[in-house]
């Protein structure tokens, strides 16, 4: 057994703005074998994620940064080939934070049993997973969406962006999707049952946000800040709510952008407008998981919410596949 | 009777930047006669505060602006002098919103009776009045203190902030007060009873406040924004609930203040912290005043709330209490 390889992919250097191919490593080493108490699992779906970028820098955040040489963290969903743990079994499906490499041993904490006959497995990573999750947790605790109002989400067609806009359907809003191109937005209006959806990538970006949104914004669900916070901004109702859950446009950012400051004009809309901003991630809700599961898997299952996944073939195609989704190039997060 | 006068404060000019006396007009009127289902009150106390600032200007805000040559809006306690209202007798006494102006009438919406014996008069404009439950509603809406918590508010010698932290002395936080100038700051916690205060005209303000919050700062009461906000940011703890309720530090800028645009690090802080940013204002929340006043009503009886009221005399001297209360001349906003 020993002599199988695991190949994993490490951080090699840490990037100064976008991420390049030179900041991952391919290692090859030997499969870890289980000890008492341990499981081993064979990676299926690696799933690829905007946070990672977070996760490359040693900037304080909300999670540790992963040392030079450490491998790549990340969702997995595997199949246990060798278990020495209580409940688990060779042939087990499960999903849980294997990083991106082939195999992975687990005790079993964070780590659930999953059942390829309810649902495709990938969407563990997806629509039913953390950005699924994400999605529900920003709308039910924060954006607290109500028939009539209208919603917006940028990346639309991405893994959090396309759950917020069908739950936000489900309860009566219009939803209006922003997305980079005609492609993407086409997919958020035909496949996904959007209302409405507007390229930030095409010159009449502002006006065609104005006009989708014509009694304004009650919910903004923001993954992206930056040119798309600006446009959306002046269209922000009273008592509009700002679930924070991203800011991808900024990840790469090395120096603060030039004047004038900004903040002072958001501040006066907060207050005279009573906005809330929240940021919240989607760990700190685990009570909410059962909920979820539930409400998402039932409308997943009827067709009510719809998923797309965009799937890399082969670990070592996973940094090419992170570096496009930083730069919008993908669709989902799925590789 | 009709040969009484009724002296009053017109607005003569809007201001740029900060307010002049010449943007205000001492006009003398006949005093006004109550028709039917109206009463005439004769001004006791005029409560002045930040917020006529933004009444002054044409921008657009929560309120609608005072035209010019219109009597400047505030809240005042008067005496009935004469009531063709039912319910109301001549010698009532009452809180509405008479104005700058020493005779209102009034049909009875928006006005409440006043029981003298219950609380001094002047009260109903301050600790029991719209900044005591300014102070509450932030608090209890969105702030949300806990025991062990620590709560920063600036202005805290002033009408709100000085009630803002004796409630959340009262939930079991540590209060420190942020306030201009030692004599200020020695009233906050010798006569209020705050855990400490922090001088934000002394070099060492920022060393100062961190040594005053050795556990970082759960609950910002934001009603300055500024140099304050920018000072108090870094000390956020993860959690930590920003309610906005002013910021008189912008009131009198003509322009945005120059780059860098801090606006992307406070996102990020939102983010990562996971932060509340919420404006509010009280009148959005009428149907906590019952609460309010039993409350802290309860609290202003037996000496646990204490409050100081700052006492202009004179319906001239009016457009010189506000422009020192926006300045910081003054201790509280009760001329």
């Amino acid at each position: 057994m020993a002599e199988e390889i695991n190949r994993r992919i490490v951080l090699a250097a840490r990037p100064v703005g976008a991420p390049r191919e030179s900041d991952f490593r391919l290692e090859q080493v030997p499969r870890p074998e289980a000890e008492i108490g341990q499981m081993v699992c064979r990676t299926i779906w690696l799933s690829l994620d905007p946070y990672m970028r977070g996760r490359m820098s040693d900037a304080p955040s909300y999670a540790p940064s992963v040392a030079l040489g450490a491998v790549m963290v990340g969702g997995t969903v595997g199949q246990v080939v060798e278990s020495r743990l209580s409940g688990y079994a060779a042939g087990d499906y499960v999903l849980g934070h294997g990083g991106w490499q082939e195999y992975w041993t687990s005790d079993g904490r964070g780590v659930r049993k999953l059942d390829p006959t309810a649902a495709p497995l990938s969407t563990a990573l997806g629509v039913l997973g953390m950005p699924g999750m994400t999605a529900f947790v920003g709308l039910r605790v924060i954006g607290q969406p109500k028939p009539g109002e209208t919603l917006v989400v940028a990346a639309a067609s991405g893994a959090v962006g396309s759950v917020v806009g069908q739950i936000a359907k489900q309860s009566g809003c219009r939803a209006v999707g922003i997305a980079g191109g005609p492609e993407k937005c086409r997919h958020v209006v035909e496949a996904l049952g959007f209302d409405a959806c507007v390229d930030h990538r095409a010159g009449n970006f502002a006006q065609a946000l104005r006009d989708a949104c014509p009694k304004g914004i009650d919910i903004y669900f923001e993954n992206v800040g930056g040119k798309v916070f600006e446009t959306v901004f002046p269209l922000l109702n009273p008592f509009a709510r700002i679930p924070v859950c991203g800011l991808i446009a900024h990840y790469n950012a090395t120096t603060p952008p030039p004047g004038p400051d900004t903040l002072p004009r958001v501040m006066r809309a907060v207050l005279t407008k009573r906005l809330t901003f929240r940021g919240f991630l989607v760990f700190d809700f685990k009570e909410l998981e059962p909920e979820f599961l539930t409400e998402v898997g039932a409308w997943v299952r009827d067709g009510r919410v719809r998923y797309r996944e965009d799937i890399v073939e082969g670990l070592e195609n996973a940094p090419g596949g992170l570096i496009g989704l930083l730069e919008g190039r993908n669709f989902g997060s799925r590789p």
